[in-house]
Parts: C-alpha cells; sequence; structure tokens
C-alpha cells in the first residue's frame, strides 16, 4: 500500500530464512481484513510503502535450523502474531502478548510466499493437506475467525447467556458464529446490512437489531427484560461502538472488545457505574487455533462464508475497494 | 456537611418506616469513608446540607410490615445500596446495581438512628449479639472490607497469583487482606506513608513499593520478571491511579477497580493493547456480607483495624479533618 486508497502488487525479493526459528511458507490464500481498511481510509497513515496482510493460511517451504515441530509439506495456519508460546504470557493464554511476539502484518502475506518468525510457536499444522474447499475457512481462522472467538470468549458467551454483537464485520458475524458454538441461545446481532444479517443468522442469530447508538442500547434493554445483555462482542473500535457495547451490557455482565481502538476515550465515572467486566485488545488467536482446526476439519462449522468476493492477488486493489464500499464482506485472495 | 470543609452535627427528626419493606436501626457506630472526602474538599459539589455517612452496623428498633427476614432487636450490617436481592442482577451477585438500588448515603448514616430501604434484601444479622470488640469490623464489613474484597475478587487475587495494590487508604488495605485470605502468597502495597506500611504487612502485604506513576510500574514489573503483576487492585479512582494500574498489570491479568472514578478518561487504544480484564465500579457488598461477618465471628480476621482514630460521634467534624490530613486512616464515630 503505498497510501490512502492506493493498493499495488509488485514483485518483491522472495523471503528466505532469517532466524533459525523462522519458516517460509507458500501461501494457498489470503485476504485482506477489515483492520487493513484504517490504512486505506487514511486513519492510520503509513510512513511510504508497506508491504500489507497478516492472515495466511498455507504449505510450508523451508524452516530454519531450530524449527522441530512443523516441517516443509505440512499445511499450517498461524496468527497475525508470532508467539514463542512458552513463556508465563502465551502460557496464560495470551500469545498476541508474547513478551517475544512479532507483528506479521509488518512481514505482508498478501503474497505468494511468507516468512514466519517464531514458527514452532506460532504455527499449527492440519491432520492432513486439506480439500479445496476448506481451504477459506482454514484462512479464517488465522484472524477473524480467532478473533470473534476470543471476542465470545471475552464476553462469558455461554449457556443461558443473551449475547449481542455491535459489528457486522467478519469478525462480529464470526463472533455470532463463537457465540452459538459456546452454547448461547439468545444472539442478537447488529446490523442494517441484509446480506450480513442473512449470514448472521446462518451462524446462529436469534434476533437482529437495525438500530444504532442509544437506540440499540434501548432495543437491547427492551429484549432482555430492561436488564441489558449478559454479553457484548464489540467489533468495530469506534467511541460510538465501544459505548454502544458498554451501555448494552447488565451490571455484572461482560463486554468482549476486539475492534482495534481508534481516537477512543471511555469515560471513567460512567463506566465504573456501568458495573461491567470489560476484556479485550489483539486476540491471542494462537490459544484457540487447534481446536478452531479440529471444528473446521470436522465441518462442523463453516466461517469461509464470510469471504463473498474472491479474486486473484493481481486484483488485491479491487479486494480493498470492495470491502472499503461495503460491496463485500471479506474478500480472499487466490495465490 | 454544608459545603466543603463544614461538617456540622445537628438535631434532625428520628427517622421512622416509610415503606412497608423498610427498617430503623440504631446504630453502635459509624464512620467517615474516604469516598466522603471527595465532598469535603470540595471536588464533588453539594447541593445545600446534606446528611453524611453510608458505613452501618446496629441494632434494629422497628420493621415495615412486609420485612420478614430480620427482626428489631437483630444486630445487622447493610451495604451502602439497599438492594430487594432477589432481581437477576442481585442473583447474579451485583446487587449495587440491584434494578431497585437506594444509596443508602442519601439518607446519611453519620447518625443515632437511620432507615434503611429493603430491610430484607439488604440487611444481613450477626448469629447474636456482637462482643464490643467485634464491632469496628463489623462496621468495616458494610464498606471498606466489603470494597477491598470485592476489589481482590475482581482483580482475580487468589493461588499463586501476584497482586499488587494501588492505594493505601482503608480499602486498599483491607484489599491486601482479601487477597491473602483468598490465597495469593505475593502481595506489593504500594504506599509511602509509614503506618499504612505496617498496617499492609499486618494485613499480609510481602513487599512494600514506594515509588508511584510509571516509576512505581517500573518497580512491580522488576518484582515480576517483567511481565507485571496478575492481579491490581485499583482503590483511588483518578486518572494516574487508574492508569499505574493497568500498566502495572501484565497482558491477560485482572485490574480490580474500586475508587470512585474522578475526571478519568481511559485512552482506548493503549487499553487495548494492555490485554488486561477490566472489572469495578461500587462494590456489591451485600454478596459477601454473610461470608465477612463469619470471617469476622470466627476471629480469622481483623479488619476494623483501619480504625485508627475513634471520636464520639459530636466530633464529626474533626474525624473528617483528621483523615482529610490524613492523619487518620479512617476515623470511626461512636454513637
Amino acid at each position: 500500500m503505498y497510501g490512502a486508497g492506493d493498493v499495488r502488487v509488485e514483485d518483491r525479493p522472495d523471503p528466505k530464512i532469517e532466524q533459525p526459528t523462522d519458516a517460509v511458507i507458500r501461501l494457498a490464500a489470503t485476504c485482506v481484513c477489515g483492520s487493513d481498511l484504517w490504512a486505506y481510509r487514511g486513519t492510520d497513515k503509513l510512513d511510504g510503502p508497506a508491504p500489507m496482510g497478516h492472515e495466511y493460511a498455507g504449505v510450508i517451504e523451508e524452516v530454519g535450523s531450530q524449527v522441530s515441530t512443523v516441517r516443509p509439506g505440512d499445511f499450517v495456519i498461524g496468527s497475525f502474531f508470532a508467539s514463542d508460546n512458552t513463556c508465563e504470557i502465551c502460557q496464560a493464554g495470551y500469545q498476541s502478548r508474547c513478551i517475544h511476539a512479532e507483528p506479521v502484518g509488518a512481514i505482508g502475506t498478501q503474497a505468494e510466499y511468507a516468512r514466519i518468525p517464531l514458527a514452532d510457536g506460532t504455527l499449527v499444522a492440519t491432520p492432513a493437506m486439506p480439500d479445496q474447499d476448506l481451504i477459506p475457512s482454514l484462512l479464517a481462522a488465522s484472524d477473524v475467525l480467532g478473533t470473534g472467538w476470543f471476542a465470545a470468549v471475552a464476553a462469558a458467551a455461554g449457556p443461558g447467556k443473551t449475547v449481542a454483537v455491535v459489528g457486522d464485520g467478519a469478525v462480529g458475524l464470526l463472533g455470532v458464529l463463537a457465540a452459538r458454538q459456546l452454547g448461547s441461545e439468545q444472539i442478537i446481532a447488529m446490523s442494517r446490512h441484509e446480506p450480513r444479517q442473512q449470514l448472521a443468522r446462518q451462524f446462529g442469530a436469534t434476533g437482529i437489531v437495525t438500530e444504532r447508538g442509544d437506540d440499540g442500547v434501548a432495543v437491547i434493554k427492551e429484549l432482555t427484560s430492561g436488564y441489558g445483555a449478559h454479553s457484548v462482542i464489540e467489533a468495530v473500535g469506534t467511541q460510538e461502538s465501544m459505548m454502544q457495547a458498554i451501555r448494552a451490557t447488565r451490571p455484572g455482565g461482560h463486554v468482549g472488545y476486539v475492534g482495534v481502538s481508534h481516537d477512543v476515550a471511555l469515560p471513567g465515572e460512567e463506566l465504573f457505574f456501568s458495573g461491567v467486566h470489560l476484556h479485550g485488545g489483539p486476540a491471542p488467536v494462537r490459544r484457540f487455533l487447534p481446536e478452531l482446526i479440529d471444528l473446521i476439519w470436522q465441518r462442523t462449522i463453516d466461517p469461509g462464508k464470510v469471504f463473498d468476493l474472491q479474486l486473484p492477488l493481481a486484483d488485491a486493489a479491487e479486494a480493498y475497494q470492495a470491502m472499503d464500499e461495503r460491496r463485500a464482506i471479506k474478500s480472499l485472495l487466490t495465490v
């Protein structure tokens, strides 16, 4: 990406093993993330041209000398943060904040090949080479599914819980799927876009609320005997969406927030008296990958449905534009 | 209180049963809360003279016609929010945010008698009339102990957890006691006041950090292999103390915040990348009262030690001034 709205596909040198803990993978597919749009729209400023993309699934080409748990030929998925998976933070399940964490986005996986640091701690192999039709879902596990799942866990979704979801992008929609898998019976998707509403229902939403902001909060309260939802997933990252999530949650309930915060300042007094639990941040996708891969492998879940546009990598610019204009929920790029 | 720094003890009409769910109690003792100082210092503005106090323990004089679980002659303790203890919020343990919650502070318990609303849901009776020496501890259960306990629970204090405590007032000190009772082995009190440091050690602190702000955060990180504390109790309520608490917590750790927020705005992006759990607010003391009363009754804990000044009710003005000037940790008023 050269700047706001300026995406170019160019030849770059093939990545090489730089550290003995690296792996190089050949991507099976890659995709554009909602968070990539912050730069595309100019909200996040770039310092010159930057490689883009942090979601990936593919086949290992080569590994460094210290890599022992994955090998060339393995089909692997990893998270957008490389992690050692051994430090106290990783062992507690927060691999995205590993003391040795490296952002894969700085490398850029909207490409044919990518170098993945800390391969042993980062990559999880599938049981065998996947069928072609599983690749979108496996790719989704790399970020949007893992992030939606973390949001649902952070929001304490589960049996007996009413879950509301703020944000109808891929992460919000997969938050719906996660809440359903975790056993929640009442799941309310907040969306005013017909195709997204339909996908939300396919993923398990039992209700749709089209109102936003405090109007949306009022409807959630009406639907929950005036108490508010037990669990609210926030998957946008703006001041409005955060306040909508906090206000829609009952006292003692849980907000799981995974929209990357942009110009958000939470008012202390309102938060204090809200009595909610607030937890979120960059999702520790690595924690959930083995379970998510298994659910996809067993064809229990089909998160790849969020990809409603498929283009060759050469058409990356159009893949961005379609998401920016909300013509596509999420764009998959074939490699 | 007539205004900042202006505390007067006056005769007022005796409280009467107003609702059939009310009780009237004769106070055994009452006290001044750190949160009362916000008004005393002029930070919270008063609309004319206001009765003060929300902590109480005493003997029931009279109950309304619908009160069935406590009766005249019972020695009772309640929280600073009256609650029905039956709504979904109460049943989930968040009685301070009961849908019928009434702030006892609006009634004022720095008095000889007080009307307590929703007596069945609010008041917990002791097994018998307490020995005189237990009264300070039972009174502490009404707020500062219950609040410190909630903070420790919200911070997920427990076995294997390193706990740091921001704030060395009565609530912070009793947060130390709670963390110890909940099984934490390493408890770091952040305090620069010798008498408070001593009390913190008596309550179970294993270390004292005198640095504040980011310097204090750096010391906490040094003491925790660079990771930060698992659990941090925030018991002040300012921007500095909240950021100190969040920054001292490791990713995936828990901040339990109970200092009433004053002019706090939490930066969204920093909070997002901190990866902490944030939970707090007005403590649902009622949730913990049966257990806390039992621990006091068995003389397992002695939270009454936070009262280092005892004065007759007539000297309430001096009780406030001593706390304001930090000559006293907490003032008990005999009735």
